[in-house]
């Protein structure tokens, strides 16, 4: 059941492969560059004479604390939805994000923090790495399960549909914990979107925009779904995604002088364009294009993520001296210094927007080839969605859906 | 199943409705009246020649999120323990505490930060008005469940005994899940009881109180429910309940010089009475005042809320300008001032849960009142606790139970 | 079923008695003893004149509300994956943790900051303790469950083996239950090691060397768990424990100038040993030695503790003046007084390991023999790792089992 020898044999070494070459390359590269910076090395710190209390770790450690909470324990448990998907999601959510805090401070460190021939690294820094490079983990991991479902589609859910009653007690749990992740998300959102701004208003402000916008998004989520639903019923998946839509929307803008009602009306459409994304938009997905977006990632990301971006323009194309003070200089350097005019600020990060998009295409769709190629031994088609291919699923026996199932066996001998 | 056509029909818009218009109007609320404050606007906080490290952000955001912390993940999963009602509690309590930001963002906004014809926001003030606001929210919460149970004693509970064994592995998995609210609402209750204090002394002394009074309501419930529980067996309501009085018990006197003897005898006192409302009086409630108190709201908060305000009567009572030095003007700044004296700062105290008693009762009553009006549409009395009538429940039937009751239906054909 | 009557009211009174005992000991022990520290009491704090932003309260509560959460939630959930220990799991730990508060204020005051006949309190010195506190309590505990199943050998498993397949959902979702546990030790760890050390650099470097060692720890504990596997399957007990063996690991050298690199290869070597452990000597201590390790406690303390010490032996006997600057005294006081010699220093920390491996050797033992007097009415061997001895289960039936069982009704009778 679980392949031939030969694939077996494959699987066996191909993760623990995986994994030691990658923490040998970047023990290597640690080795070579990596040093503490100013703030942790012993020596450095002692030598300027600071008071202990000045140390950025007490203006860093709690955000920093705060985003590993919603990376691991968010992120980690909100695709736990899936019944028989619970330990892939939460324990490659684990792996991934263990090795992305040691890769971003190798990638990041080389861009910007990298003197004399050294990374320095910090809280802050580490901090600003979580945030910057996790999107981009994330979006392999969700390529990679979006894909496997795209090449699955009509396999993945006629069993469940045929043996779903006898699961339902799993599946309800499934989106209790899965709401343990959309709850720590939704609370962590402000830190993980004011971590990497500079101290000060600028982060007090992206905190309190972001929080703004997400009870705007809650809102429209809940009132979306049920109007939308069947019989006015709310639906799990919708308050599980679509409710973090708020925290999506002002990722570029929060820094700004958004306004504490521009964020509600933002988080407010949002919501909107999330919810209606799921209900109608990811079955259009499905039935026509044949991509089957399981985690609603373009519903929650990809709509509002774009959304968020063309608000950055507006917010940067409306910034003036007077709203930002002296304060412009940390928000909009270039700006400050007369360098950019706010509509040419506005025009580069319309820019920006059009480049991100073509790279997460073309990424996409190389990603989306490399992970088909023979040699890396994806799973059949048909075991998408299975813990029991990567894990030690408990009872020792092939098929967790089994055992509840058992039970009707009399019926079936009969 | 779900109710006649028209009343299906008012249940699709009911629930959208309220959002959009609640929603509309904070929104313009908000678009007049809230402003960012000085520590959060780009142009007032630089027009100040501040360091950034000053900013009150770094000394109120970390509570400030040990409190959002408590109120969603804490609130939302403490009443999980109802298995067919875990994405109600869940659910509603994320759209409440969503939407309870906004709302008194507004209301405190115009009592206490409301200069120059606007609301002035930042992290302190939203700090302030989770704790301040979510006790009037949650019991709007609270009294709503408890009505809907109130008229349906006697319905609610009947199928559950009848078909309980076949859910048992859920009701086991529900309470461990309520576990996840008790013990995140334990952890941050100091958070939650010093955010609101000033700065310093006081915050500290509120978060080591706390503390050293959950400690002892966590004993004296462990002990109580060993005690009066059968074989000397744990009840996991109990301990999901009583543990947290120590909190309620020194909301008001935490920020005294309750010491730390004091706070461990207020703690246990609170335990020992809440374990003993859940044995002894919640019974009487239901038998011979027919209310049911499903949450246990008034042996969590009401009794030790009672006893802490006396407790907090009789600390102010014995306040002294020895004990609390320099430190009396931020504690009470009448008795420091020399307009009152300690005696009647505590007369004060006392006539203050008059109030508060006579407050709740009222709008209670008006409350229950309001919600009995046939407008509003609430769910008959058959359908309380029941997740079906709000959300779509996995597995497309009409009942969660079904499911593993069918695994009995051999034995009904034959 | 629950035992005789007399050792059932034996029971009844059992745990009351030593809860109102200790609570009883430690409140006179408060009242006597215990007073505010300078950060803390009112008129000392405002005496001092200092500003209230620099109340140590903001530097520390965050740090110390994170060890909270490990230990309550991490430790809590940890051992939920045992599924009819649950409540045990959780409900126990949240006792020992709480009187741990109590009891460790009293114990560490003694020691640490007993001046002019009181010990004095803050939030600073309650960090410390919860630190240096529980692994001592943690040890206790799991002394007492291991014990447990030491005697128990051969009774435990039987029952699960022939029943398991029907109980396969709750034990899936109880493995997801336990991975909040891990998760939320693995985010908090940094906090648990950096708590108790000196301000500034100090802090800041123990928390980044940490993440480091807990970011290798978890790749090799995926590597290895895949290698050793059945076809190549990870084994969730691994991830769940091995995982964490990076922050053991680095318990007493991380405050130290251990280098990025060297915590990579701390960590590493750290899972390594732990995966290894779980998979082979497991096995052998308990067919060998009758030892039934339920909680890995060897694998996850035990062997990586030798390891992290052995460490912090090699890292002091490193230590030089170029390295730590005038850091030096803040990590090794002596070293920098020149009293004592980088050898010497790591003579003293060998030596140490003896000392406490030989306390844990004989301290096991007595509390073993402790554990067994019969008048503890310690229950019997075959309720081991059962809730129902101490906890009221839902569904008001004996055993948990049956309710699933009760399906295979039909086939039995016919």
């Amino acid at each position: 059941m679980a392949g031939s020898p030969r694939r077996t044999a494959g699987r066996r070494l191909q993760l623990p492969l995986l994994c030691l070459l990658l923490q040998g390359a970047t023990a290597i590269l640690f080795a070579v560059f990596v040093r503490y910076n100013h703030e942790t090395d012993a020596a450095l710190w002692h030598w300027r004479n600071h008071s202990n209390a000045d140390n950025e770790f007490y203006f860093r450690y709690p955000s920093f604390q705060d985003v590993h909470t919603m990376i691991f324990v968010g992120f980690g448990f909100l695709m736990v939805f899936l019944q028989r998907y619970g330990f892939s999601s939460v324990g490659f959510t684990f792996l991934l994000a263990a090795f992305a805090l040691q890769w971003s401070t190798l990638v990041q460190g080389f861009f910007h923090s990298f003197h004399g021939g050294h990374i320095h690294v910090g809280v802050e820094r580490l901090g600003r790495l979580s945030c910057c490079s996790w999107p981009c983990w994330r979006w392999c991991y969700l390529a990679s399960t979006s894909l496997c479902s795209l090449v699955s589609s009509g396999v993945l859910y006629r069993p469940q549909l045929e043996k779903s009653k006898h699961r339902q007690g799993s599946v309800y749990h499934s989106d209790l914990f899965a709401m343990i992740g959309t709850i720590f998300l939704w609370i962590f959102w402000p830190s993980f979107n004011s971590a990497p701004t500079t101290l000060g208003d600028g982060q007090h402000r992206t905190a309190l925009n972001t929080y703004y916008s997400l009870t705007a998004s809650t809102l429209s989520t809940f009132a979306l779904s049920a109007l939308v639903g069947r019989d006015g019923r709310l639906d799990m998946v919708h308050v599980q995604n679509a409710a973090l839509a708020g925290g999506v929307v002002v990722g570029t803008s929060a820094e700004m002088m958004l306004t504490p009602f521009g964020a509600l009306v933002a988080g407010f459409l949002a919501g909107t364009v999330s919810t209606l994304g799921y209900k109608f938009f990811t079955p259009i997905l499905e039935s026509k294009l044949k991509v089957q977006d399981t985690c609603g990632v373009h519903n929650l990301h990809g709509m509002p993520g774009v959304l968020g971006a063309l608000l950055g323009v507006l917010v940067a194309g409306l910034a003036t001296h007077e709203a930002y003070g002296d304060g412009l200089e940390s928000v909009f350097p270039l700006l400050a210094k007369g360098q950019r005019s706010a509509t040419s600020q506005a025009m580069h990060q319309l820019f920006g927007l059009f480049v991100t998009l073509i790279f997460a295409s073309v990424g996409g769709s190389l990603g989306g080839l490399l992970l088909r190629l023979p040699f890396l031994d994806s799973p059949p088609d048909s075991q998408c969605y299975e813990d029991q291919i990567y894990w030690e699923v408990p009872g020792e026996h092939e098929d967790l859906a089994q055992g509840p199932l058992r039970a009707e066996e009399p019926e079936t001998r009969a």
